[in-house]
């Protein structure tokens, strides 16, 4: 028999999603984005300089930081910034966010400037890292849309759209978006991005018990594409809003 | 002619302070405050442990850590996680927090464990380290009201509430809680943080254009009086709601 | 037409592969292992205790340190000893290493001891990552081998034999096994961890350039599929040798 | 019964205070300024250029840092420089003196250069951050002399003399310059800096034990007040004297 | 009656010496040196730029650096880069190797460019030092040779050869080119470095348990004299050889 | 013609020589040493633990820190606090100065306890590490003198004196107790380390400019052993005093 979730959810439902532009006041594109507990804010900052590799390019660069305040999780976690170093999880996480949002930028018209796009927990029950990728979409928008507003650009370096989910298996079962307990107790632990075109960016697949199957990967690829295309249409809901100055 | 205040402001008057006690999950504690446009996310969690120079003591701790998010001002700044070490402005800052609270602490009532509080600033707008502090209390009394909940202390060690502002002196008119333009513009800034009883427990008073004098400090400490008595009130009564489980 | 492989190579065909054991001396297992131009020398390193978090489980741990010397690649890179820290690139390595070799061990049986895998690049042309988990895997086994020589265990920890390759897509043709010149030209780039079984530990795709689709997926775990069978093979040859005392 | 202080002081004495300098040859200034037995060596450096954010500016800079010999305490405190990092407490003073001596330049007037004080404490015994400040402003005095003797400037950016001293409360009376034992068992620590005008230029009080109230508040800032008047006619007549060669 | 070496090496023979050029593939040098089964390999790395004390001289410079792999040592030792900063030890060493190719090369005629020489250790078993100075000198000889062939230069920077070797005395025997357990147990340690020529560059001996005389100064001043002229002839003979594209 | 020194001094003169105990009030030996104007402060303190690897040993440690004040240089140097890390020319220093000062005790006699020796540069002109060598024996003493006394050990740990000067060649003349301005022109620049007894404990040369011949080399010892006689005899007088309570 199926696994259960919480609150009766489906094995391919997403947890209740909301997205909230203009979160803060200081940022070019400032989104909260929740994956029912999971609560992330994203604030896309443009700034009129690029890192060395970039210089007299004429190329712009997009790249993301990623942190967890130290209560955000279960029991209490040091603070980065204190230890003097991020630990190797939160360099991952911040260079997957990176790559897959320049994966949908043309850095060429974006000028030689850069996005930085910050991703901070605020509360984190699984998935923190997918709803960052999701959330630094829109913040992203925002900033390009501000950047179009100014004059600074005058046509989007965004090509597409993106988005990303967690699937996983637990108790012989895959299921979608997978909320912390779920995270914990799963053999198999994969985190999907794709393109709103359907094509994927990353595909980071993680036995955690025991080794999977062909079979299995496909099962979840299967699923993680359906909870992207739901992604997608948030995303172009949450933007077709009209932002409060 | 004295100084305008943005929407009419009175020289003596706080901004519009909002108190959301439950802010997280995770946290026994979790406030966010808001002080006009400044917002910080205030912790407690309570651990079953105490620093080195506390073991064996019978004693417990209080301690602060704070950071800002690296958009939460009006231009980016560097994430310290990433640069690897803490600010002078942030040290002073959090020892500042933990000082102010410990003042209202009988440590020997906590029992040997600590309560860490976490004030992250998600926006600024001058005065963050004054609404930490008065933050701050509110998630400490949360977390101390869940340890006598859960019968690991039979009497609170809080012997009495603890409220911090700002003040200062801008074009010549002192001002109650200055906000980040007049943060920046004014002569004399000090913050003083008092205890309901209305007694001084940190006066920090710094000359940022001309030296000030004896006349114009107690002006300041006037105006501080005034506005902590006001905080101490929104603080009782933001703990006398009931918090929602 | 497609991409023509340097040295006449098939699309499908593994670069040269040697496995050196016994490469140096002190440590209990030394594997100098060669694809085409790329070594890496991985130690395995038994030590009698274990980190904190495996302290009085009865519990062994493994786990890998991944290093580049710095002119082990075209252009020098700094060394990171010398600048303080190591890349997020390298931390992100090592985990993967040490994660892979992890899948096939019986943590319970190595008793509370751990096994480091020390994973060098002599000289890098493509796929250390993935040559130093194939690599590791054959020190591990020779420590493994020196435990039960020594009386130390008495049945062997690992459950299976673990082997990894990178694949990509290069102008539109699937290769196996790239080099360095076809990774820096591939629009996808996919590590695969198998085991000798034939189940998946980890598989991490990246679009470098387009996106892929499932049918490029398909396609390339196909191609890994294939490769690994060949190194678990190999593997099994280097193992059955005698090894010189 | 008022507290006895060591040696039969007035609770409004300062300690034994001398200000040697030229006390090293090779700063353009160089002050050993004792309070009793506090001793710190406070030279003046000139460096013909400025941070990052005075650059163009056609203004100077003046800065600070402070630090204290492993053994000028009771005990062997680490050494900052082997521990990698300087406390919160370092970070704290050397600031503190910065912003104290700035506040007595017109940076304007100092050309495109720095000056660096460094405020090294060789024996502690209480009041170590403002004897620095004290004597630090007499070492920069003879900086300033060495430019307008070189033909640098052609007039003197200082606008008036700086002064600090702290002041307590122990066992409920009010005292002047606290040595060590005072400053360990004080209710109520005030540093007080100001200007020869006898202006404000930092009031820092902190409650260490009982919060304390305006009339202590007031009783500590008059006898600041007192002892910085003859602080500020000491550091003149040191100034007065003919600085051998 | 003296002391009995492995091997029946005699008290005033090195141990089994391999010079192998063009060990790996990159570097404009690359030397594996053996001394019985200490292993270091010497890359030497041309960079067009030098460090900013030398911008602008028109002269070049020469640096090193130094590691050992984890476990080329008898038991596994920490990583230096994991533990985020070298130890005294290697600093020590990689500031010798540098000072004596230094005093071998005429800065002004390498032109504004800087050679870096990375000596790292793949198996240590004593004298790792001098094994890495005596490699180095025949990498930077290749790399002077690839920067002539390439028309970089036209005349040789390279004054004399450079060699080092180290002698100690154990249990009253003086001995040339210790072995691990030799130096572990030695009284007195010293490492000569010496030109073609036959002067020197560095001495440094060291008292490890008794001090040592005059006399027995002398005496390992000449084993080292001994072995060196030995070092300086295999040198020339493996630069004599026709390295392989 | 002769190298004409500074002060007319003899090519086999020290400078004059200053040993004053009590220097400062806390360390159990503080010593300031000058020789000219090189001034350095040595304080020996006592502390009941040792590091690991002495734990649980019966034996004690002996290990020393040394610095520079930021201004004790001609021009300004960084303070390698402020910096984060220590230089590899300190970390040589005090390592060098902590196996001078080990090679006269015996650490069984100390019993579980380390004197800690710090050594302070107040002023350099050159011989910096010598002078730090030969005062940090004088606060050695007065430490085992104080554990003496206060019946912590019922005898000395201490085996012999102690002493270091620095020999060189400049313009072809070989000299004694180089002073800054011969230590920067010196050809050969030699630091000798011996005991009261006339042994050699450290002997480091190194040729700055030419490469030394051996009857050079033989000048210098014979230099230095002149020296340290002296420096023998002078601190045998400093502390044959009555140091003052």
């Amino acid at each position: 028999m199926a696994y259960q979730r919480t609150q009766a959810r489906a094995a391919d439902a997403l947890r209740p999603l909301t997205i909230t532009r203009g979160y803060t006041k200081h940022a070019e594109g400032s989104v909260l984005i929740a994956f029912g507990d999971t609560k992330v804010l994203c604030t896309a900052s443009v700034e009129e300089r690029v890192p060395p590799h970039k210089r007299g390019s004429g190329e712009g660069w997009v790249t993301a930081e990623y942190g967890m305040l130290p209560r955000s999780t279960h029991t209490r976690s040091d603070r980065e910034a204190a230890r003097g170093k991020q630990s190797g999880r939160t360099q991952e996480i911040q260079r997957l966010i990176g790559r897959s949002l320049r994966a949908v930028f043309d850095l060429s018209k974006l000028g030689e400037r850069t996005i930085h796009l910050d991703c901070d927990v605020i509360q984190a029950d699984g998935g923190t890292r997918t709803a960052a990728i999701t959330g630094a979409y829109v913040a992203a928008m925002d900033a390009v849309n501000w950047l179009l507003a100014q004059g600074k650009i005058t046509a989007s370096p965004v090509t597409d759209s993106i988005a990303a989910i967690s699937v996983g298996i637990v108790q012989g079962t895959p299921l979608l978006d997978l909320e912390y307990t779920e995270d914990s107790a799963c053999d198999t632990d994969m985190n999907v991005v794709m393109t709103g075109a359907g094509h994927f960016v990353e595909v980071q697949g993680t036995a955690e018990g025991a080794a999977f199957t062909r079979t299995e990967m496909d099962q979840l690829l299967a699923l993680a594409d359906k909870g992207i295309r739901e992604l997608v249409q948030r995303q172009k809901e949450a933007l077709a809003q009209t932002l409060a100055a």
